[in-house]
């Protein structure tokens, strides 16, 4: 076992400084040693706040030292899969951001490097580790609600990302859907076999500008009979809605979003509780602290991690399908796509 | 202005002794002055226990009496479209049960009936007159949820119906389903133009050696833009699950379940709270009042039905498409049918 | 058995016409017979909404009548002892509401008539009804939270009644927590040896010029060595709040509000759902038709009334004792009063 | 400003190690250099899982230690007013747990070396920090309730403390409840001036023969004539109960239990929702985090703690009446202590 983890961190954006923040102080078994984000000013204000020894523009410096046993990949969706190739082939445990790229022979070179090299590679799918979620799997993976028939995930974001991001992240499906559809995997134990998608430009023209849809209803077909729902929207006004319901032959398990307080005030006109939290970076703290403890963990451990290469692979099979699927407006076979 | 409605019910099974009841004691603007069914017995028991002056086995006497204004139709569906037409004819105000037929040219020929003679007709779609469904509604209506981009309908019932049932029922779209095709239609200002229905045995292969499914999803695409889905279930081991979310630019409106009692049960296990209300008695006896004190206020102050022919066609067609839907495995257009 | 119980209403005031739609439209095993109100018109108004054969001005009528099983005594409390003797001298039965009379001599006298006659006498403390406390109470009687420590009652009024009503009432303790010294009573099965009470004027200053206070804590001693707390208010803006939590060694049970409809409403200020039911008509209708029915059936089959003359006298006990302990700061033991 | 605060922390037990790992951690502002606890070995533990330089057995070292800033006190209750007192003689800000002392001769001696030297001094009342009560505590000062008229606080332990602990603890009022008398002062803009106490033992008899007890109702008397109660078990079966509830002439604001996740479980017996967070461990995590970021930024801004050394004088005296008025069994004014 090892006794200390070294990482080094790749991309120091929002969700890098999540991971930097983790590492550096609720980690005791890792230690961040280094950090490259191609922007040198963001690196070094990151390892400044979370007192890393070595700030860098470039990745190399990270691939090519010794002493770091394993990379954090939080750089950009373009970059994810060179990345974990150049890190397999350094030796070196990965965690990346989902997803690892929007293009499936992209995504499968890099999982053959990870397999050529047998590092660990382990997926950002932080909502498995959600304990409302998590909860839920368990539940259902435990036989309470007997056989599931139906499978339901609600996830709205309350305010779309910039235009700019849009046009360079896939799409809907593949952006924001691509978590629920990790999501219609993880809660039952079998896999989507077809979906038929239909959505539309209702949140803000210049999103259907670029090409893109803001909201979407899909359906899902798994392959044991169950039926599934996705409802995405880019923008709920009232805050980040996050909920996922179960249903199958001896009961249901819902899932309802979390709230920063419980505090319920009533008045002449109503009785009012608090919004759920606001976003990501409020309502899965627990999640993105939870999924590296258990990435750190597999690799002192030698054990296999629990969001493989291949979880991530076909996420985005079923976002190209969700695309192909709204074109056409059909269902769409998963085995059609690739 | 009538002073008082003079009522004929025809079919007195479980429904029937609902609007018997009702009429009896609930709403003094009505006499509830005969009953007719095929079986004399089921009649005279009715007669018995709501005190209704007049019990028969054949809806020609109700139909011929001309002291009586208005008639309840609570018969097997093979019939309302027929009796339907002939108290037309006769010059009496009509309530039907759903579905005026399974059939849209039989259903055509009552609804022209109806036009010709000039009386009213209102269908008994009950859920419009939940005070949940109601409020969301309003509140739709109200514009306090903004632009509607989403809709989604949770309908299972606690359990199925007999086998023998279901073979004339139509089917779970035309039987379970078309009181959601209402309610998707009620909920928003806009029509539904495409359907998509998938679904399976899932409940009692029984019902699928009857010809018909127990589980389905069907997706809506609305004309306006918007998207619903509907979630049909023949048994929720909890109880009747009716819940309704509708989702817009500035907020959402979700409706849950109705319970017998607020009591919370906190112990070393678990915190325990009351299962919804079993069944449509229970759940919607409120609404069942509603429907006919409104039905019978139409009468009386000679105002429109808020429920009307058209309005018993449309949820035909809807599950008319979603069965070509179903064994099609494809989006039907709601001008595919009739 | 009795196949149909005549009934005598005295007093058609806001209560008594509860009851008289009640006998008249929902208890098929009662018919409502006469009634008596001091003011004629609103004895006839009474009688010709509900149908009532007879209206008269003089109650003696009533008692008169041989035809007459029951009588429902809603009239102002001071006469409510008086009625009942006289109902119990000419062999009728008795519902009345509460109290019997704010004076102990005086309800032990009229007790003493209900005794020597052998009629069945029923007190109006309707909350026992009410689905929500009856599962409370069935929940603690079946032994599941334990043995009970610790009972909380909440139990405020939406609006103060007017001061021309307050200065005959008998002050908040005899008027508006005497229906929760009742379910103090009713929860748990032990009886309340000390009360201590504190309160103020905090709502309305006129209710402290009419010698009254409108808000009050009442900690009650139960002979079992358990701990109860009632909480009362003459003003809750937000609707009528009843509650109520019993706590013991194996867990809790708690009881929240009753609310119009189940509508969530989330928008980009806050989740609004519905205020309580407004006031008693509203909250307690199917405990005031719960309790009549019982009381029909107590004379149909000769059984005794689950709220008896007793459980009418010990709640002005402890009401005196909380004036007692108010007035003098300090706990008082029921055993110092009468 | 000082840039960084250095700490030692006196005390390595379970709430010691809680501020340590916060310090160690959690809050980049403070350095943890030392630890003392009378039991060397757990100093040493604490240092090793924390990464503190410096581990004694002797307190006097880190009161010597002139780079030291600040010392957290968290020893058993006899020790707190000496070391406050030798802390603020050597000029370092002092964090205590509660209580300071069971005597206010104690306490007062303490609290005169504070002001003597012009340290600062932060009482660890943990629950003021409680996002819940927070929120209840600034929608109250806001004015969203109006003029507070009640208060209920119910806060029950899920099992109650060793006998061997209870026997020093100074009895409920000043171990458990005293936690809510803070709270019952911090949640509205008054002091209590008379106290009731009723209790008893329910829990375990050893209680008892320890000379406490373990369930009481303690009411309060506000200086503004608002009345609040405190409910307190020292066994709640299904786990940590932190409630509480203030209600005004303008509305409410009540505040529930937090829950480990929100899955809610239905099937054919119930519905079931997780219990509360086990214990204060659990539920008070952020508030404890949130606590000594505040001490360590009022350090650094120079600025007062938001919770005095007469904040935690005062609720000894509230302890002090409740046991007064729990011997005598009538109300005590706080005037009638010290």
């Amino acid at each position: 076992m090892i006794s200390k983890v070294n990482v080094g961190l790749i991309g120091a954006g929002r969700i890098g400084r999540v991971h930097a923040e983790t590492l550096a102080y609720r980690i005791p078994e890792a230690n961040l040693v280094a950090v490259a984000d191609v922007f040198t000013e963001a690196a070094e204000r990151c390892a400044a706040d979370y007192q890393i020894p070595l700030a860098t523009s470039d990745p190399q410096v990270i691939f090519n030292d010794d002493a770091i046993n394993a990379v954090i990949i939080c750089s950009s969706t373009d970059t994810h899969a060179q990345f974990i190739s150049q890190a397999a082939r350094a030796g070196k445990h990965v965690f990346c951001e989902k997803p690892i790229a929007l293009d499936l022979a992209v995504i499968d070179e890099a999982l053959e490097a990870v397999e050529a090299s047998g590092v660990k590679l382990q997926l950002g799918f932080n909502r498995r580790f959600d304990p409302n979620f998590k909860q839920a799997r368990e539940m259902v993976a435990a036989g309470k609600i007997g056989t599931p028939h139906l499978v339901h995930i609600i996830s709205r974001d309350p305010a779309p990302p910039p235009v700019d991001y849009i046009k360079v992240s896939g799409g809907i499906f593949l952006d924001q859907t691509i978590h629920d559809f990790d999501m219609a995997r993880f809660l039952i134990d079998s896999e989507v076999e077809e979906i038929y998608a239909i959505g539309g430009v209702m949140v803000d023209p210049a999103i259907g500008e670029a090409g893109d849809i803001d909201t979407t209803v899909v359906t899902l077909r798994y392959a044991n009979g169950a039926i599934g729902t996705i409802d995405n929207s880019r923008q709920a006004v009232y805050g980040y809605d996050q909920r996922v319901e179960v249903f199958g032959s001896e009961g249901s398990v819902a899932v309802a979003n979390n709230i920063p307080h419980t505090a319920v005030y009533s008045n002449a006109d109503s009785v009012q509780s608090a919004k759920p939290l606001y976003f990501f970076l409020e309502r899965y703290m627990e999640a993105y602290l939870a999924e590296m403890k258990v990435f750190i963990a597999c690799i002192q451990q030698d054990t296999s991690p629990p969001v493989t290469g291949i979880d991530g692979r076909i996420p985005v099979v079923m976002g190209l399908a969700a695309w192909q699927s709204y074109r056409e407006n059909r269902p769409v076979k998963l085995s059609e796509i690739s």
